[in-house]
């Protein structure tokens, strides 16, 4: 058994890494951290786990976390989880990291993005960029992986057939849409239920930080400077992304050819399906990636959708543990989602 | 016109009643204030009023905001209105305060209620209660109105026809449902949306403070002391009450009779519809109370449903002030509601 | 492994028990049924099960269906599934019925109840109640279990403590609460979006068909009749059902001894939690039923929750086969819910 | 006082189009028609004007209806006004359909979008596209005005100043999103509570019927054919469309420069917004149409929210009605939204 902690477990993304971790065959949770609720039942905020665990939330104390353990996730707010990480013994233990500390590459545009300076650089290029359907390999070799968020998986799954091609020379446009819970559990007002319920705005138009994210990624795929036009809006549901990507081909191109362009990049990866109608219903409670796509002329629109807790956070991460640690890549995941 | 001015303006109560203010055909509001906005645009936090007012908050020096009011509304938290309703002149300036200070009349059921002392004993026997389908003519001469809440306007308006008739002997049960705005624009965990959307719960069993409030009035009514059982639970809506109560006679009784007797009680109540089905959807945005009744033997269930925020609220106010003023009881608030 | 058949596999209950049993660890589904949809894909309809299951609906033959079957699910509305169960050879292939034909034991009441005459009365009697809490014995040994559905289900579990032990001697009020879920996949205007979202009311007040199931139930266990009145109210949520129960009881009591007799009535199953706080985001996605108790004098608040579609329907099915087939009553129904 | 039939009382738009003419102070509602429920009285599908109005749906009588009327609404589906238009004296009688059949201009354009054939030609060409704030002068003169519904009024205000001034020479992507009130009354899948609540989708890609009507407005703005993408979304709320349109000019911009050019275009249009953050709820019950931008180099990003049965139908019928009839435009309309 895989001896798993999680620090960083009273949020939405730590609540439901230890709901797929608790249920996983070939792990064992051996300690939940939360600075802010050290001795509390972890089913106090987690109702839903009532009479599935015992657990305490603990301090974090990672050096006596990380003990006796495989594997470390990491569920905190940026900035949070750099300084601790560096405290892991790597050799001895993985790490999973949720949040963005080790996701940009570039510690100017890292300070640019999210306001500090890195302080752990030099494990940061040590970081595999953990989208496990674009990076597999780099990630079974990895012992720190940064698991991209909500917003950059279901972007980044639309694109990545285009951009291993050097298909994207236009301006990319993704159009975002998530719910509420990509927030998290921290009260704001824009997820106080009076104002979210019934309401849609967009946000953070040309500065969400996000958006250097996927560039990196793009770029890096493509091999050349993406320009990448990303939108976020707020909708009125709890989970998932929905994501519409509008891209320019430079040649005329169908809907049978871009169809084959994902079965063939996807074919050996569970966790994407290709369908005909992309639907946040579908997704949610699930670690799918649902994707459909469009065609007229030179124009292709992509539709993708995910749960954003699941395969944009929590499952991706656990699904980076499979690969990691040799095990099959959908174990302890294959949940359908409900209909209704 | 009436010049009024908001203390509290920056809740949901405030923009309410801000709102019906604005475009009541009588009334001139002056001033609004709020502590935690002084300066700011009102718009700033209620969108909805954009391109309406220009008021900015005030800060809330009772004598400086009541010195050319005719009326003074307070919107503010259990507590906080009775030290500055004492510092204005009641014989020169209306009061209608929508908080619960000056509801319950016993001094010590109020500090039981509330967990504080009242201090402003001296006028609390003064403030009216002002609900005007049972309290018009007091109303109508007094200078001080309480005016009631949500939960208490919905069941009293369910109840009022039995227990001016004394047929309350029995024990009542008031099973009520509120939606989101009903705890206020303060961020909390049971309104912060993911949590709050797809659930629903009790909370305060045989602990609600606006139990007593009923009580009290029942018993006066009734003239003897009624057996109240209050329940209140969360709906993943925005506004809105429904309240479901039950009755037992001491006789057997018919739909035609009791019918009647709603029918004869409310007959000069143009805020109290009759109906053969109540929906929450049908009174939003309105000053209405929709009521229907059913019958089995000695048993009556009548159900109930207001908007909240309006005849729970800033609309009852309003309707008060109209009352205190000798203006029609309707004008300024005969607004439908909107389908769907 | 068991081999399964769903009848009426194309609406909400059908599709859960598609999703249910194709994870059931025991269970093998060899045919789905829907006589509107034969020969369409399963995931058609249930677009949450894409890559999960290649079944296409097959026609309502129940001959052919049943031919290997050890056991067939029905989910079919009112009146539909008892001349096709008659076609069951019952002493090789066990039969769940998730309809009601089987569940109310007097052919008169029946009719009143539901509006036409029983045609399969020879086998009613036969028919075990199957309410796994109430009735586990009698399931074991039965080959047709007539499983209640969301209404009775939260109400029976809520009282089953105070009949059996002969303490509901004055009338129980029964407020239940549902989301839309519950009305199925059939278009109705009170389930369109429009209408539903937003929106609150009670129906069927005095005339709910689910009335006469739990009276029946709680007179036999109770050994008298036990005056029920059963209130039900539409929520804008999609799953769950909440039921706050009132009863009056002969004696005082106090919160200690109610909660000793549910602990005591409950100890031995494992699908009803005792919590302190009821709410329906954690029972949805769960075959659970989370029940609280609050006690005033001889007043006792009952408050309880469940999925409607699982414990309310499909799950209980399941847990109902499991006791049939000599299984552990949990298997394959231990799913948590998710938070948020 | 303006006597004004609406013809298709009973569906949403017909709906809000009586609850706004009732309280129009100029107007008088003469008769309202709905051939599904002659003889019905209006408040039995319009619950919200319960104590409004005494109407009684009458037959679709053109002739009849029209007799006295000096105005007509049409709130009719595609296809369905067309032939009873022709029957109205458009001399006597103005006529503002809220339906899609006079928005076209080109008759095979008109066939291809909508599949059948236009059988009004004849009066096809005198009809007024009535969007007001790009065509007030027309629509004064005009007596039958097709009044665009809610995709292209928010996707046109948009982008009006653009194309206006010619600079739409690129292509031009409008992403939007729609509450479930703007599929209609009808019951459909799409918009079945269970399946509309917590769900987000794209349809119609490439293939809306709405973005010839755009496009056609663009092209004769623009004076040369716009590129247009236009995709729709379903979002789970009731009311509300969402727009954020993406164009690329052909030199540099800045924010200052496209803020000046709205409020230029805009300046005496009371239902344009300019603000710096569009919300939904901020129009929702309103006829404004709230409007943002935001620019990074050439690219300008325009995001825009209506009430899609209010700005979006019946609240821009009534708008061209004033306009029609010379009346302040703003008569009757001046509603504010509710906040929350």
């Amino acid at each position: 058994m895989i001896k798993a902690v999680v620090v960083g477990g009273s949020g939405y993304v730590g609540g439901e890494l230890i709901r797929l971790l608790l249920f996983h065959p070939k792990v064992k949770v051996i300690a939940v951290s939360s600075n802010s609720n050290v001795g509390k039942k972890i089913v106090g905020i987690h109702a839903n786990l009532t009479g599935m665990t015992d657990l305490l939330f603990e301090k974090e104390d990672i050096k006596k976390l990380g003990k006796n353990a495989d594997v470390i996730f990491f569920a905190l707010p940026a900035g949070e989880s750099m300084s601790k990480i560096k405290q892991v013994n790597l050799k001895k233990t993985k790490v999973i990291d949720l949040g963005p500390d080790f996701r940009l590459k570039d510690k100017n545009l890292f300070k640019n993005t999210y306001g500090f300076s890195h302080t752990a650089i030099n494990i940061l290029t040590d970081a595999i960029y953990g989208l496990p359907e674009i990076n597999k390999k780099a990630i079974k070799n990895s012992s720190l992986v940064a698991s991209p968020g909500c917003f950059p998986t279901s972007s980044l799954l639309a694109l990545f057939p285009f951009a291993k091609n050097n298909l994207l020379t236009k301006t990319v446009i993704i159009n975002s849409v998530t719910g509420s819970s990509g927030s998290g559990i921290k009260l704001t007002l824009s997820t106080h239920h009076p104002e979210r319920a019934n309401n849609f705005m967009a946000y953070n138009i040309f500065s969400h930080r996000h958006q250097p994210e996927i560039k990196q990624t793009l770029d890096l795929l493509q091999g050349s400077s993406v320009d990448v036009v990303f939108t976020t809006h707020s909708a009125p549901m709890v989970r998932g992304i929905f994501t519409t990507t509008y891209i320019f081909l430079e040649k005329l191109t169908n809907q049978e050819e871009i169809e084959k362009l994902f079965h063939k990049t996807y074919e050996n990866n569970p966790f994407v399906r290709m369908v005909k109608h992309v639907q946040v219903s579908s997704v949610v409670g699930t670690n799918y990636c649902d994707i459909a796509v469009f065609v007229q002329e030179n124009k292709v629109i992509i539709t993708s959708a995910i749960d954003n807790l699941i395969k944009g956070a929590a499952g991706q991460g656990i699904q980076n543990m499979n690969i990691m640690f040799g095990l099959p890549e959908t174990i302890g995941l294959l949940y359908p989602g409900m209909h209704p």
